[in-house]
């Protein structure tokens, strides 16, 4: 593992779920716990029979313990699914599904929350419980809801994610209680550490991963007064998303599915944008706004791909930060 | 299956756990859902993880359901822990062994009664979906704890009996808040039915699984006042208790290991008593008590056992009835 002189400063990165985590734990194989921290949107969690459930956190603590699924990128590999099972027996809800050792997760993390922890401090105890040394920062420790406005109503997150698999059509997003939500205590010391030197968004939805955290508390106009280089990564590639339903709600919005597109919605933030190799010939459009562009290998699939776009954004942000 | 004559009247079973479960299965397959109901223990029910936990509900649900463990006699069969596991790693509390499946009961009670439903109309949502047709009562919608007091001090139930695994010397028992609960409504229909004809007292342990029973909300002298005849088995055959701990809990309390015992413990609300056939030469003290015996093969291992002490009992029921 290459290891990065500690003197060149700490990098905070945003993320959401599955495409995010991925690009973290590339993060996470080249920089100390002193060097990055994770802020992870929370704007999904939600209570399922009464559980704390928080989807983005758990996928990020799943990857970077080495626990997750490396088929789904969510949930726990090897898992099981007796406890679903039963309950549909029982005539319970079973539309979002709940492994078995996933469940001790949400259990623990329930139980915790009810005698008075604090998200922030449950996310902490269970990344060290699962050797996870870095940083896994929970935006707020304040519920921040994202509903999606869609042609038959609103819904809240999960309905419209998991119940409905982003079927209904979306034509906006509420934040619930962003205004109101303040920025966790944790990620709080990260922000105010003035060896902080850089932000990277990482390749999560904008809409429903990143947006959210960056409503929360007014995070997204305080890393921008940070005056550090803001360096977000295309989760559009060559038109397409990676996974999961950012191309859909992106012609559903009436935007390109372009990284133009994305670089536009981000670039009040933005110093830098990280496009995919085979988007090479929209580096003009993306410069013309304004920002530096840098072009990689965005596709993760194996921890290499990981690790070198990990590698190919610190060297971006440090490179802007140079200049 | 044999079949009883309706008009012969209604039966109401009393029970904890495993070895009182084993006699409601096989009265289960005599007796129809109309003709047999069974009151259940939920002294011994509590709060783990904040879900709400009823083991003795859920011993006789599994028990009737054909869902329970064959080698335990509580929990499910096939039952898988991945859920314990992964909350061991998390550095949950572990003690109380919580299989996968039946984690979904727990959870569903849980979200149900947190919902506004009471016990028992939960408990008796779970029974249908499991295929249960005959009633399974809770005593009380109403918490009525057990505390056992010992040479430790006073400990909740299930910290005596699975976290310190009886292992702490008893010298009491507190039904707390017993004098204030009410019986559950579905158990008031049976007791105020004009065609109950008797009471069984099943082979559980008196003094931690019949004892809260007939506490909470002064069921026992409610049975008293029936004027139907009370029968009990004895859970202490030769000496030994079946399973658990009834006979190191009468020596704590100085009391013989004996069916002789446990008449003279039960004997203001009974009418007859059933103990085992190797018990024959202890019936002349029971009958010198004012009591009816009768012996049996009370040690239940196949199901045709329970069948058939189903049927003894049953008989003997009718027969104090018809004196």
């Amino acid at each position: 593992m290459e290891t990065i002189d500690p003197t060149q400063g700490k990098i905070l990165a945003v993320t959401g779920g599955v495409g995010g985590a991925k690009l973290c734990l590339g993060l996470s194989q080249i920089l100390s716990p002193q060097q990055v921290g994770f802020a992870v949107n929370v704007g999904d969690d939600f209570s399922h029979f009464g559980l704390h459930i928080s989807p983005d956190i758990d996928t990020l603590t799943y990857t970077l313990s080495g626990l997750s699924n490396p088929e789904t990128g969510w949930g726990r590999g090897g898992e099981t699914w007796h406890f679903i099972e039963a309950m549909k027996q029982l005539g319970g809800d079973a539309w979002f599904n709940l492994g078995d050792a996933d469940l001790a997760l949400h259990v623990f993390r329930t139980e915790r929350l009810r005698r008075g922890r604090s998200l922030s401090q449950v996310t902490a105890e269970i990344a060290k419980k699962v050797g996870i040394e870095h940083e896994v920062l929970p935006i707020s420790d304040d519920p921040v809801p994202t509903i999606i406005s869609t042609k038959e109503g609103e819904l809240p997150f999960q309905e419209y994610f998991v119940k409905r698999r982003c079927e209904p059509e979306v034509n906006g997003f509420t934040f619930q209680n962003a205004d109101d939500a303040s920025i966790s205590p944790a990620l709080t010391r990260w922000l105010e550490d003035a060896n902080l030197v850089g932000v990277v968004i990482c390749p999560s939805n904008p809409y429903i991963s990143i947006d959210p955290v960056l409503a929360a508390g007014g995070f997204g106009r305080l890393i921008k007064d940070l005056n550090v280089p803001v360096v977000a990564v295309s989760p559009i590639v060559h038109g397409a998303a990676i996974k999961g339903p950012t191309a859909k709600i992106m012609s559903e919005l009436q935007i390109p599915n372009t990284a133009v597109a994305i670089a536009e919605h981000y670039k009040h933030l933005l110093t830098g944008f990280v496009i995919d190799e085979t988007d090479d010939a929209l580096a003009a459009k993306i410069q013309d706004m304004g920002l530096s562009t840098i072009s990689a290998q965005t596709v993760m699939v194996t921890l290499g791909d990981k690790i070198n776009l990990a590698k190919v954004v610190l060297d971006f942000v440090r490179q802007i930060g140079a200049e």
